[in-house]
Protein backbone atom coordinates (compact mmCIF):
# COMPACT_ATOMS: atom_id res chain seq x y z
CA UNK A 1 0.00 0.00 0.00
CA UNK A 2 1.07 3.49 -1.01
CA UNK A 3 0.39 6.70 0.72
CA UNK A 4 1.40 10.11 -1.42
CA UNK A 5 1.29 12.61 0.78
CA UNK A 6 3.23 15.98 1.97
CA UNK A 7 4.67 16.01 6.05
CA UNK A 8 2.91 18.87 7.17
CA UNK A 9 -0.26 18.37 4.93
CA UNK A 10 -3.10 18.39 7.58
CA UNK A 11 -5.45 15.51 4.90
CA UNK A 12 -2.44 13.42 4.65
CA UNK A 13 -1.87 13.86 8.34
CA UNK A 14 -5.46 11.91 8.78
CA UNK A 15 -4.76 9.41 6.82
CA UNK A 16 -1.13 8.40 8.78
CA UNK A 17 -3.19 8.29 11.86
CA UNK A 18 -5.99 6.05 10.66
CA UNK A 19 -3.25 3.88 9.17
CA UNK A 20 -1.26 3.87 12.51
CA UNK A 21 -4.17 3.09 14.64
CA UNK A 22 -5.04 0.41 12.25
CA UNK A 23 -1.43 -1.19 12.16
CA UNK A 24 -1.73 -1.05 8.51
CA UNK A 25 2.16 -1.27 7.05
CA UNK A 26 2.64 1.39 4.11
CA UNK A 27 4.97 3.13 1.81
CA UNK A 28 4.78 7.11 1.95
CA UNK A 29 5.65 8.96 -1.01
CA UNK A 30 6.48 12.26 -0.33
CA UNK A 31 4.89 15.02 -2.91
CA UNK A 32 6.40 18.51 -1.74
CA UNK A 33 3.40 20.88 -1.85
CA UNK A 34 5.42 24.34 -1.65
CA UNK A 35 7.42 22.69 -4.98
CA UNK A 36 3.96 22.22 -6.39
CA UNK A 37 4.43 18.32 -7.44
CA UNK A 38 1.19 17.57 -7.06
CA UNK A 39 0.56 19.61 -10.14
CA UNK A 40 2.85 17.62 -11.81
CA UNK A 41 1.70 15.76 -14.88
CA UNK A 42 2.72 12.55 -12.75
CA UNK A 43 0.76 13.42 -10.09
CA UNK A 44 -2.24 14.39 -11.55
CA UNK A 45 -2.98 11.29 -13.75
CA UNK A 46 -3.19 9.35 -10.71
CA UNK A 47 -5.05 12.42 -8.92
CA UNK A 48 -6.58 14.99 -11.34
CA UNK A 49 -7.96 17.55 -8.13
CA UNK A 50 -3.77 17.48 -8.14
CA UNK A 51 -4.27 16.90 -3.59
CA UNK A 52 -3.06 14.93 -1.01
CA UNK A 53 -3.19 12.43 -0.16
CA UNK A 54 -3.65 9.68 -2.54
CA UNK A 55 -3.65 5.63 -1.31
CA UNK A 56 -2.99 3.20 -4.05
CA UNK A 57 -3.93 -0.09 -2.15
CA UNK A 58 -2.13 -3.64 -3.35
CA UNK A 59 -5.02 -4.30 -5.76
CA UNK A 60 -4.51 -1.08 -7.82
CA UNK A 61 -7.27 0.78 -6.28
CA UNK A 62 -5.90 4.64 -6.21
CA UNK A 63 -8.20 6.37 -3.53
CA UNK A 64 -8.24 10.22 -3.53
CA UNK A 65 -10.17 12.55 -0.18
CA UNK A 66 -8.97 11.74 3.19
CA UNK A 67 -12.47 10.85 4.21
CA UNK A 68 -12.94 8.47 1.46
CA UNK A 69 -9.77 6.71 2.09
CA UNK A 70 -10.36 6.26 6.11
CA UNK A 71 -13.89 5.38 5.23
CA UNK A 72 -12.25 2.69 2.57
CA UNK A 73 -9.67 1.61 5.08
CA UNK A 74 -12.62 0.81 8.00
CA UNK A 75 -14.63 -0.73 5.78
CA UNK A 76 -11.85 -3.33 4.48
CA UNK A 77 -9.30 -3.24 7.68
CA UNK A 78 -12.66 -3.67 10.19
CA UNK A 79 -10.30 -5.35 13.19
CA UNK A 80 -9.52 -1.52 14.70
CA UNK A 81 -12.86 0.51 14.24
CA UNK A 82 -12.62 4.23 13.43
CA UNK A 83 -16.53 4.96 13.81
CA UNK A 84 -19.62 3.43 16.13
CA UNK A 85 -21.44 0.49 15.53
CA UNK A 86 -24.96 2.54 15.35
CA UNK A 87 -26.06 4.79 12.52
CA UNK A 88 -26.67 7.62 14.89
CA UNK A 89 -23.53 7.42 16.57
CA UNK A 90 -22.04 6.88 13.12
CA UNK A 91 -23.56 10.34 12.19
CA UNK A 92 -22.43 12.24 14.91
CA UNK A 93 -18.69 11.13 14.46
CA UNK A 94 -18.72 11.83 10.47
CA UNK A 95 -20.50 15.09 11.16
CA UNK A 96 -17.54 16.35 13.25
CA UNK A 97 -15.05 15.03 11.57
CA UNK A 98 -16.60 17.20 8.47
CA UNK A 99 -17.05 20.52 10.25
CA UNK A 100 -13.54 20.27 10.19
CA UNK A 101 -12.39 18.34 6.95
CA UNK A 102 -15.38 20.43 5.02
CA UNK A 103 -16.02 23.72 6.89
CA UNK A 104 -12.18 24.92 8.50
CA UNK A 105 -8.85 23.26 6.65
CA UNK A 106 -10.14 24.54 3.80
CA UNK A 107 -10.60 27.38 3.70
CA UNK A 108 -6.63 27.97 5.15
CA UNK A 109 -4.55 25.43 3.20
CA UNK A 110 -1.88 26.14 1.08
CA UNK A 111 -3.39 26.86 -2.25
CA UNK A 112 -6.14 29.55 -0.72
CA UNK A 113 -3.38 31.00 1.31
CA UNK A 114 -1.11 31.60 -2.26
CA UNK A 115 -4.80 32.83 -4.05
CA UNK A 116 -5.31 35.27 -1.21
CA UNK A 117 -1.27 36.66 -1.27
CA UNK A 118 -1.66 36.57 -5.12
CA UNK A 119 -4.47 37.66 -6.93
CA UNK A 120 -5.96 39.44 -4.24
CA UNK A 121 -2.72 40.97 -2.36
CA UNK A 122 -3.61 40.14 1.11
CA UNK A 123 -0.97 41.34 3.51
CA UNK A 124 0.47 39.37 5.76
CA UNK A 125 -1.59 40.01 8.89
CA UNK A 126 -4.83 40.60 7.17
CA UNK A 127 -3.93 37.13 5.63
CA UNK A 128 -3.13 35.83 9.38
CA UNK A 129 -6.29 37.19 10.84
CA UNK A 130 -8.14 35.22 8.04
CA UNK A 131 -6.53 32.03 9.18
CA UNK A 132 -7.40 32.44 12.61
CA UNK A 133 -11.16 33.37 12.09
CA UNK A 134 -11.71 30.42 10.53
CA UNK A 135 -10.36 28.56 12.74
CA UNK A 136 -11.57 30.38 15.57
CA UNK A 137 -14.91 29.45 13.95
CA UNK A 138 -14.53 25.91 13.43
CA UNK A 139 -12.56 25.42 16.84
CA UNK A 140 -15.61 27.17 18.98
CA UNK A 141 -18.10 24.65 17.52
CA UNK A 142 -16.35 21.65 17.48
CA UNK A 143 -15.74 22.42 21.60
CA UNK A 144 -19.66 23.48 21.79
CA UNK A 145 -20.32 20.52 20.41
CA UNK A 146 -18.63 17.97 22.50
CA UNK A 147 -19.78 20.38 25.79
CA UNK A 148 -23.06 19.46 24.81
CA UNK A 149 -22.41 15.44 25.16
CA UNK A 150 -23.00 14.16 28.66
CA UNK A 151 -19.91 12.54 30.56
CA UNK A 152 -16.86 13.10 28.28
CA UNK A 153 -14.72 9.89 27.66
CA UNK A 154 -11.27 10.04 26.92
CA UNK A 155 -12.05 10.77 23.08
CA UNK A 156 -14.50 13.04 21.74
CA UNK A 157 -16.73 10.02 20.94
CA UNK A 158 -15.50 7.00 23.54
CA UNK A 159 -12.90 5.24 25.41
CA UNK A 160 -10.98 4.97 21.93
CA UNK A 161 -10.24 7.46 18.79
CA UNK A 162 -12.27 7.62 16.15
CA UNK A 163 -12.58 9.11 12.68
CA UNK A 164 -12.74 12.49 14.77
CA UNK A 165 -9.87 12.72 16.34
CA UNK A 166 -7.89 11.76 12.85
CA UNK A 167 -9.59 14.79 11.89
CA UNK A 168 -8.70 16.73 14.87
CA UNK A 169 -5.26 16.40 15.67
CA UNK A 170 -3.96 17.86 12.45
CA UNK A 171 -6.49 20.49 12.58
CA UNK A 172 -4.76 21.32 16.15
CA UNK A 173 -1.43 21.07 15.04
CA UNK A 174 -2.46 23.31 11.95
CA UNK A 175 -4.35 25.62 14.54
CA UNK A 176 -0.82 25.97 16.69
CA UNK A 177 1.67 26.52 13.16
CA UNK A 178 -0.58 29.68 12.87
CA UNK A 179 -0.12 30.77 16.53
CA UNK A 180 -3.90 30.86 17.34
CA UNK A 181 -5.05 30.57 20.91
CA UNK A 182 -6.13 27.68 21.87
CA UNK A 183 -7.19 28.57 25.22
CA UNK A 184 -10.97 28.40 24.39
CA UNK A 185 -11.09 25.37 23.75
CA UNK A 186 -9.85 22.88 26.96
CA UNK A 187 -12.05 20.04 26.10
CA UNK A 188 -9.97 19.59 22.55
CA UNK A 189 -6.97 20.41 24.36
CA UNK A 190 -7.81 17.83 26.60
CA UNK A 191 -8.37 15.45 24.01
CA UNK A 192 -5.55 16.08 21.79
CA UNK A 193 -3.43 15.08 24.66
CA UNK A 194 -5.05 12.02 25.01
CA UNK A 195 -4.57 11.29 21.55
CA UNK A 196 -0.85 12.31 21.36
CA UNK A 197 0.41 10.15 24.05
CA UNK A 198 -0.49 6.99 21.77
CA UNK A 199 2.18 5.66 20.01
CA UNK A 200 -0.15 5.55 16.93
CA UNK A 201 -0.42 9.47 16.75
CA UNK A 202 2.94 9.89 17.77
CA UNK A 203 4.07 7.90 14.17
CA UNK A 204 1.62 9.67 12.21
CA UNK A 205 3.15 13.21 13.76
CA UNK A 206 4.38 15.89 10.68
CA UNK A 207 7.84 16.08 12.38
CA UNK A 208 8.11 12.26 12.40
CA UNK A 209 7.97 11.95 8.69
CA UNK A 210 11.15 11.05 6.16
CA UNK A 211 10.04 14.72 4.62
CA UNK A 212 9.58 16.75 7.12
CA UNK A 213 13.47 19.18 7.01
CA UNK A 214 16.45 18.18 8.65
CA UNK A 215 15.81 20.91 11.50
CA UNK A 216 12.18 20.08 12.37
CA UNK A 217 12.24 16.02 11.98
CA UNK A 218 12.22 14.06 15.16
CA UNK A 219 12.31 10.50 15.83
CA UNK A 220 10.87 8.75 18.71
CA UNK B 1 -38.47 13.91 10.12
CA UNK B 2 -37.26 17.72 10.22
CA UNK B 3 -34.86 19.08 7.64
CA UNK B 4 -33.66 22.33 8.43
CA UNK B 5 -32.62 23.95 5.57
CA UNK B 6 -32.70 26.97 3.27
CA UNK B 7 -33.74 26.92 -0.50
CA UNK B 8 -30.61 28.45 -1.96
CA UNK B 9 -28.14 26.44 0.24
CA UNK B 10 -26.06 24.03 -1.69
CA UNK B 11 -25.90 21.69 1.19
CA UNK B 12 -29.43 21.67 2.08
CA UNK B 13 -30.16 20.96 -1.40
CA UNK B 14 -28.01 17.89 -1.08
CA UNK B 15 -30.29 16.53 1.48
CA UNK B 16 -33.16 17.20 -0.45
CA UNK B 17 -32.14 15.46 -3.17
CA UNK B 18 -31.44 12.31 -0.88
CA UNK B 19 -34.60 12.34 1.06
CA UNK B 20 -36.37 12.62 -2.45
CA UNK B 21 -34.50 9.37 -4.18
CA UNK B 22 -35.29 7.32 -1.39
CA UNK B 23 -39.19 8.86 -0.82
CA UNK B 24 -38.85 9.75 2.67
CA UNK B 25 -41.46 12.53 3.60
CA UNK B 26 -40.30 15.24 5.93
CA UNK B 27 -41.09 18.85 7.24
CA UNK B 28 -39.00 21.54 5.76
CA UNK B 29 -38.15 23.99 8.52
CA UNK B 30 -36.87 27.44 6.79
CA UNK B 31 -33.64 28.83 8.12
CA UNK B 32 -32.70 32.68 6.33
CA UNK B 33 -28.88 32.85 5.70
CA UNK B 34 -29.42 36.15 4.36
CA UNK B 35 -31.26 37.28 7.49
CA UNK B 36 -28.39 35.49 9.42
CA UNK B 37 -31.29 33.31 11.47
CA UNK B 38 -28.41 30.39 11.03
CA UNK B 39 -26.96 32.17 14.53
CA UNK B 40 -29.67 32.80 16.25
CA UNK B 41 -29.73 31.33 19.98
CA UNK B 42 -32.38 29.14 19.31
CA UNK B 43 -31.04 27.66 16.12
CA UNK B 44 -27.19 27.11 17.29
CA UNK B 45 -28.91 25.49 20.65
CA UNK B 46 -29.49 22.70 17.90
CA UNK B 47 -26.73 23.16 15.79
CA UNK B 48 -23.14 24.55 17.29
CA UNK B 49 -21.63 25.26 13.78
CA UNK B 50 -24.76 27.72 12.69
CA UNK B 51 -25.06 26.05 9.56
CA UNK B 52 -28.00 24.50 7.32
CA UNK B 53 -28.88 21.68 6.76
CA UNK B 54 -30.04 20.23 10.13
CA UNK B 55 -31.88 16.76 10.10
CA UNK B 56 -33.82 15.84 13.62
CA UNK B 57 -35.36 12.25 12.95
CA UNK B 58 -38.38 10.79 14.34
CA UNK B 59 -36.21 9.48 17.07
CA UNK B 60 -34.92 12.76 17.97
CA UNK B 61 -31.35 12.84 16.73
CA UNK B 62 -29.54 15.00 15.26
CA UNK B 63 -27.57 14.92 12.51
CA UNK B 64 -25.45 18.06 10.92
CA UNK B 65 -23.08 18.25 7.77
CA UNK B 66 -24.96 17.25 4.79
CA UNK B 67 -22.48 14.26 3.89
CA UNK B 68 -22.87 12.51 7.34
CA UNK B 69 -27.02 13.16 7.16
CA UNK B 70 -26.77 11.46 3.60
CA UNK B 71 -24.28 8.71 5.09
CA UNK B 72 -27.16 8.17 8.04
CA UNK B 73 -30.04 8.11 5.48
CA UNK B 74 -28.03 5.50 3.92
CA UNK B 75 -28.06 3.56 6.59
CA UNK B 76 -31.35 3.42 8.03
CA UNK B 77 -33.20 3.47 4.66
CA UNK B 78 -31.49 1.78 2.30
CA UNK B 79 -33.95 0.13 -0.02
CA UNK B 80 -32.96 3.06 -2.43
CA UNK B 81 -29.03 2.75 -1.79
CA UNK B 82 -26.73 5.99 -2.56
CA UNK B 83 -23.49 4.23 -2.76
CA UNK B 84 -22.23 0.81 -4.22
CA UNK B 85 -21.88 -2.52 -2.21
CA UNK B 86 -18.28 -2.78 -2.61
CA UNK B 87 -15.62 -0.63 -1.01
CA UNK B 88 -13.47 0.60 -3.22
CA UNK B 89 -16.63 1.53 -5.09
CA UNK B 90 -17.93 3.40 -1.94
CA UNK B 91 -14.97 5.15 -1.84
CA UNK B 92 -14.93 6.22 -5.40
CA UNK B 93 -18.40 8.01 -4.96
CA UNK B 94 -17.42 9.63 -1.80
CA UNK B 95 -14.06 11.25 -2.81
CA UNK B 96 -16.32 12.88 -5.81
CA UNK B 97 -18.70 14.00 -3.68
CA UNK B 98 -16.08 14.92 -0.83
CA UNK B 99 -13.86 16.85 -4.20
CA UNK B 100 -16.90 19.17 -3.97
CA UNK B 101 -18.12 19.26 -0.81
CA UNK B 102 -14.64 20.00 0.79
CA UNK B 103 -12.50 21.71 -1.76
CA UNK B 104 -15.51 23.79 -4.21
CA UNK B 105 -17.93 24.57 -2.14
CA UNK B 106 -17.07 25.75 0.81
CA UNK B 107 -14.74 28.80 -0.47
CA UNK B 108 -17.92 29.86 -2.22
CA UNK B 109 -20.59 29.56 0.58
CA UNK B 110 -22.07 32.66 1.98
CA UNK B 111 -19.96 33.52 5.01
CA UNK B 112 -16.70 33.30 2.90
CA UNK B 113 -18.56 35.77 0.29
CA UNK B 114 -18.90 38.45 3.15
CA UNK B 115 -15.73 38.21 4.63
CA UNK B 116 -14.19 38.96 1.20
CA UNK B 117 -16.70 41.71 0.79
CA UNK B 118 -16.41 43.10 4.90
CA UNK B 119 -12.84 42.22 6.24
CA UNK B 120 -10.83 42.21 3.22
CA UNK B 121 -12.88 44.67 1.15
CA UNK B 122 -12.25 42.64 -2.15
CA UNK B 123 -14.14 44.50 -5.10
CA UNK B 124 -17.08 42.96 -7.13
CA UNK B 125 -14.82 42.10 -9.67
CA UNK B 126 -12.39 40.07 -7.58
CA UNK B 127 -14.77 38.32 -5.69
CA UNK B 128 -16.31 37.05 -8.77
CA UNK B 129 -12.87 35.73 -9.85
CA UNK B 130 -12.15 34.13 -6.75
CA UNK B 131 -15.80 32.40 -7.00
CA UNK B 132 -14.95 30.68 -10.46
CA UNK B 133 -11.69 30.31 -10.05
CA UNK B 134 -12.46 27.53 -7.21
CA UNK B 135 -15.41 26.58 -9.44
CA UNK B 136 -13.19 26.27 -12.36
CA UNK B 137 -10.41 24.22 -10.47
CA UNK B 138 -13.26 21.75 -8.49
CA UNK B 139 -15.30 21.16 -11.73
CA UNK B 140 -12.23 20.70 -14.24
CA UNK B 141 -10.73 17.91 -11.48
CA UNK B 142 -14.22 16.31 -11.22
CA UNK B 143 -14.64 16.28 -15.31
CA UNK B 144 -11.06 14.68 -16.06
CA UNK B 145 -12.33 11.56 -13.25
CA UNK B 146 -14.68 11.09 -15.09
CA UNK B 147 -13.46 11.04 -18.28
CA UNK B 148 -10.54 8.40 -17.28
CA UNK B 149 -13.60 5.87 -16.50
CA UNK B 150 -14.62 3.46 -19.01
CA UNK B 151 -17.84 3.32 -20.49
CA UNK B 152 -19.92 6.57 -19.50
CA UNK B 153 -23.73 5.39 -18.34
CA UNK B 154 -26.52 7.92 -17.49
CA UNK B 155 -24.91 9.24 -14.06
CA UNK B 156 -21.26 9.51 -12.67
CA UNK B 157 -21.41 6.01 -11.16
CA UNK B 158 -23.70 3.82 -13.15
CA UNK B 159 -26.85 3.66 -14.16
CA UNK B 160 -29.10 5.30 -11.02
CA UNK B 161 -27.64 8.08 -9.02
CA UNK B 162 -25.93 8.37 -6.17
CA UNK B 163 -24.30 10.27 -3.77
CA UNK B 164 -22.16 11.80 -6.08
CA UNK B 165 -25.15 13.66 -7.73
CA UNK B 166 -26.34 14.38 -4.76
CA UNK B 167 -23.52 16.51 -4.34
CA UNK B 168 -22.90 17.83 -8.33
CA UNK B 169 -26.11 18.58 -9.06
CA UNK B 170 -26.23 21.60 -6.40
CA UNK B 171 -22.81 22.76 -7.23
CA UNK B 172 -23.36 22.93 -11.01
CA UNK B 173 -26.72 24.99 -9.98
CA UNK B 174 -24.46 27.18 -7.77
CA UNK B 175 -21.80 27.37 -10.60
CA UNK B 176 -24.72 28.99 -13.08
CA UNK B 177 -25.81 31.40 -10.84
CA UNK B 178 -22.58 32.75 -10.64
CA UNK B 179 -22.23 32.30 -14.29
CA UNK B 180 -19.40 29.93 -14.45
CA UNK B 181 -18.34 28.78 -18.28
CA UNK B 182 -19.84 25.12 -17.99
CA UNK B 183 -18.72 24.61 -21.78
CA UNK B 184 -15.31 22.47 -20.83
CA UNK B 185 -17.24 20.33 -18.87
CA UNK B 186 -19.86 18.60 -21.13
CA UNK B 187 -20.04 15.12 -19.16
CA UNK B 188 -20.92 16.68 -15.69
CA UNK B 189 -23.82 18.37 -17.99
CA UNK B 190 -25.24 15.38 -19.45
CA UNK B 191 -25.47 13.87 -15.92
CA UNK B 192 -26.67 16.81 -14.47
CA UNK B 193 -28.85 16.73 -17.84
CA UNK B 194 -30.01 13.15 -16.92
CA UNK B 195 -30.51 13.45 -13.15
CA UNK B 196 -33.12 16.63 -13.33
CA UNK B 197 -35.08 14.63 -15.94
CA UNK B 198 -36.04 12.54 -12.78
CA UNK B 199 -38.76 13.98 -10.72
CA UNK B 200 -36.91 13.17 -7.10
CA UNK B 201 -34.30 15.78 -8.67
CA UNK B 202 -36.82 18.19 -9.62
CA UNK B 203 -38.49 18.42 -6.35
CA UNK B 204 -35.51 19.00 -4.46
CA UNK B 205 -34.41 22.07 -6.72
CA UNK B 206 -34.46 25.35 -4.93
CA UNK B 207 -37.00 27.09 -6.64
CA UNK B 208 -39.27 24.44 -5.63
CA UNK B 209 -39.11 25.21 -2.44
CA UNK B 210 -41.67 27.17 0.29
CA UNK B 211 -39.07 29.68 1.03
CA UNK B 212 -37.90 30.55 -2.47
CA UNK B 213 -39.15 33.92 -3.46
CA UNK B 214 -42.39 34.61 -5.12
CA UNK B 215 -40.34 35.77 -8.26
CA UNK B 216 -38.49 32.68 -8.41
CA UNK B 217 -40.28 30.42 -7.25
CA UNK B 218 -42.26 27.70 -9.45
CA UNK B 219 -44.30 24.74 -9.41
CA UNK B 220 -43.53 21.47 -10.79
Amino acid sequence: MKLFGYWRSSAAYRVRIALALKGIAYQAVPVSLPAHEQASPGYTALNPQALVPLLIDDAGNRISQSLAIIEYLDETHPAVSLLPADPAGRARVRAFALAIACDTHPLNNLRVLEYLQGPLAVGDEARLAWIRHWLAQGLSALEATLAGMPQPQAFAFGATPSLAECCLIPQLYNARRFGADLAPYPRLRAIEEAALALPAFDAARPERQTDAPPDVRTTP
